[in-house]
């Protein structure tokens, strides 16, 4: 169900593991058209959805409720740009953001948790990562995005460099995002089981 | 300062006022350069915005964080889309959402406000309002939507209704509230002194 290209094969970016490289001129027509249908996965099992947001700013949401009758499958979303807002909103703890920085696997996992926890939704989705052009480190690269999945089977964590300017890794990571929740949603797939 | 078109003359829908017909195809262009504006605006001086959105589903924040180095003028948003989540993540009163409608000037006010004490920000823009295609009534027509604009010198609140499909309202309503935003925050204006 996975509607990333498979032209590119997937590179290595400084320890880091390169994204497809989905063709940047249909990403946001892709975006709406993955966003209709994670709707109507969620709509048909009752589901609701919940979002935390760093880098993509809210672009989640923003896709999910471009579609009419939204408010169905989707109550709340959280943009959480500083850290402080990340613990104040999310109850992303302040050691975890001190040790392994924002965008790590840890505070992306604490973002999804929290926002399942504090909207009551089945689902949730995170995100915490280095939009760019600016805040890339050798260890982190400017792309790196750390996401996150929580649902009725756990929460699942990734990350992934995008390729492109701030617009496109912004633009990448919520179709990935979308991509990756249509296909946990309709299979039913079990994350891993660490909370 | 308004980068609103006057080419049409505001009008008159089911008794409320109709927004000026900006341009459909300039949108996106438009609310990238008026995010800058605001963004620049606000280094300035220091400021600090939070966002609070219904109708535009994060749309405003990710016009906000489409600007790179926006983490230094904007810290939190909040999506509530559901009445639940205007309660439970603003503070919205429960007799509000019910007596008014959770599109009407005491909502978007208690939004706005919610989202500056949450956040600690200067300033705060909220919006709720119907983006359509359903949803509408003879008495809220779709297109209607109320913003407010919350800041140093109090909250202002303005209802419009805009034309177009359900993107080009939720794009109209994030350009609209951006403009005002950078006249508010240039000018130093004072809006009405109610809290």
């Amino acid at each position: 169900m996975s509607h990333q290209s498979q032209d590119a094969a997937p590179g290595n970016v400084a320890g880091w593991q390169a994204a497809d490289a989905f063709p940047a001129g249909e990403l946001q027509a892709a975006i709406s058209a993955l966003s209709a249908a994670v709707g109507a996965a969620l709509l048909a099992r009752g589901g609701q959805l919940a979002t935390a947001e760093s880098c993509t700013g809210g672009g989640i949401a923003e896709a999910i409720t471009r579609v009419a009758g939204s408010s169905r499958w989707f109550g709340q979303g959280w943009v959480t740009y500083s850290n402080a807002a990340k613990t104040a909103a999310l109850g992303v703890p302040a050691f975890a953001l001190k040790r392994h920085g924002a965008v790590s696997i840890p505070v992306v996992r604490y973002m999804a948790v929290g926002a399942l926890e504090r909207s009551g939704a089945d689902w949730a989705v995170a995100v915490s990562g280095i939009a760019g052009p600016d805040g890339g480190s050798e260890d982190k690269p400017v792309g790196l995005v750390w996401m996150a999945w929580s649902g009725p089977f756990g929460t699942e964590a990734e990350a992934l460099v995008f390729p492109g300017d701030r617009a496109e890794v912004r633009a990448r990571t919520i179709h990935h995002v979308l991509s990756r929740l249509l296909v946990l949603i309709s299979a039913g797939e079990a994350p891993d089981p660490v909370p």
